[in-house]
């Protein structure tokens, strides 16, 4: 089996209203069952999804934390705007946004995006990745999966991956439920995260910083999926979340 | 920029005492800066860490433990053996290894081994890959880097990705401190775990069950340390990790 990755050069800086899937189709050779992965950064610029602090004004919580981290409260306040709970405000400011998705600082950034502008993340990633995903079927003719990425850290080891945030015809999650092994015994760990290696290895080309590539395409792998499909398939149900549940302990207690 | 990954297909099942960097060379045509990523099962086989249960005797702790799971005392005591620390104790059992790892059971396997038989994590995974890497450095003159890998859960998200355990000559992160960005501002986020991506894509082609290849080829990306290279790297100093902390602060309340 094989598996290649390469990047889709000469995308340029996004603009709000930029089409990314005719850049994306103008600049590759789209083929079936290619995965297209996409940094969620130009996906949010052409959704227009910037914005300035001066335009938000801090009230108590977000002063009160703002203090802790010595940052800007409005910056603190854009955060808890898009977040349904805090799990942790210091030393890092991690919450769950109302799509779901834990992440610091509801995954507002301001690396590469003009000076005096924050970049959100797509309101609705999924819609984001399919609204992408069927005009490139559509321009190219053959069918694709896409996948929106975030970076993200881990729980017990520095450093982020990439991740997927949104996804086009790609279930997150590839069941091995009822295989069985190499020895006919049934397999215990049954649950590969495949949306989230593909969005590691994506970003393994895109890098950061100056050199940023943020369209990759994945091919070789069989994985696109006839009907629609959401990221939030993977988003651990909160009931049976215990790390979550260990976070809210620290912080009411 | 592109990078492939490709199986190195044609490794036999793996018995202790088993030449794996031999196996490697003869079935793949090593390249310098290839990047060889090994399911740590294979690992572990051909260095004898296959143990059975019949030979474990379960004290207090590990029979409260099996109890609550109704599991085998003994597999419980085989995990608290090779622990320095219990996280969770239930719903699911995760442990810090006295290397530093924190996964579930102490990666103890009962997948892909001959009934009767677990499998250990191998006792140093850094020693392992080192030992692997010298050895196909050596038979194909060409210069590699080597990954250990094993599955893990995450926080927040069903499903497991391939991760990094023992390393050769890469490091786990990479380290874009001090870059600009595409409009010459600083990086906020800087560290990424490339070693982890790395094992994510290999994982994509490893696959379970018994459709097993063990041993991934990830070609394309210069990312060769001149120097010694450790897992170590990437865990979280305890102190600064508050996930712990909130564990601890539920199984202790």
């Amino acid at each position: 089996m094989k598996m290649e990755a390469f990047t889709v050069d000469n995308i340029p800086l996004i603009k709000k209203g930029d089409n990314i899937a005719g850049m994306i189709c103008r600049n590759a050779e789209i083929r079936n069952n290619d995965i297209v992965v996409i940094a969620s950064t130009i996906v949010a610029k052409a959704e227009g999804r910037m914005f300035r602090l001066e335009d938000i004004e801090a009230k108590e919580e977000a002063r009160r934390i703002a203090d802790e981290h010595r940052a800007d409260p409005r910056l603190i306040q854009a955060v808890l705007d898009r977040s349904c709970e805090v799990l942790m405000d210091f030393p890092i400011l991690l919450v769950e946004t109302k799509n779901g998705h834990v992440c610091i600082k509801a995954g507002i950034d301001g690396s590469n995006v003009e000076k005096g502008y924050l970049a959100d993340l797509p309101e609705d990633p999924d819609a984001s990745a399919a609204g992408i995903g069927k005009a490139v079927e559509q321009i190219s003719g053959k069918n694709v999966s896409v996948i929106v990425t975030d970076t993200n850290g881990r729980a017990f080891k520095i450093g982020q991956t990439g991740i997927a945030i949104g996804l086009y015809r790609i279930h997150p999650i590839k069941n091995w439920i009822g295989k069985k092994d190499l020895f006919g015994n049934t397999l215990e760990i049954t649950q590969e995260s495949v949306a989230d290696e593909i969005a590691g290895t994506a970003n393994l080309l895109m890098g950061e910083g100056d050199g940023g590539n943020p369209v990759v395409i994945v091919r070789g792998l069989e994985m696109r999926s006839e009907k629609d499909t959401s990221v939030k398939e993977m988003y651990r149900p909160d009931k049976e979340d215990l790390i979550k549940k260990g976070l809210r302990s620290l912080r009411h207690n």
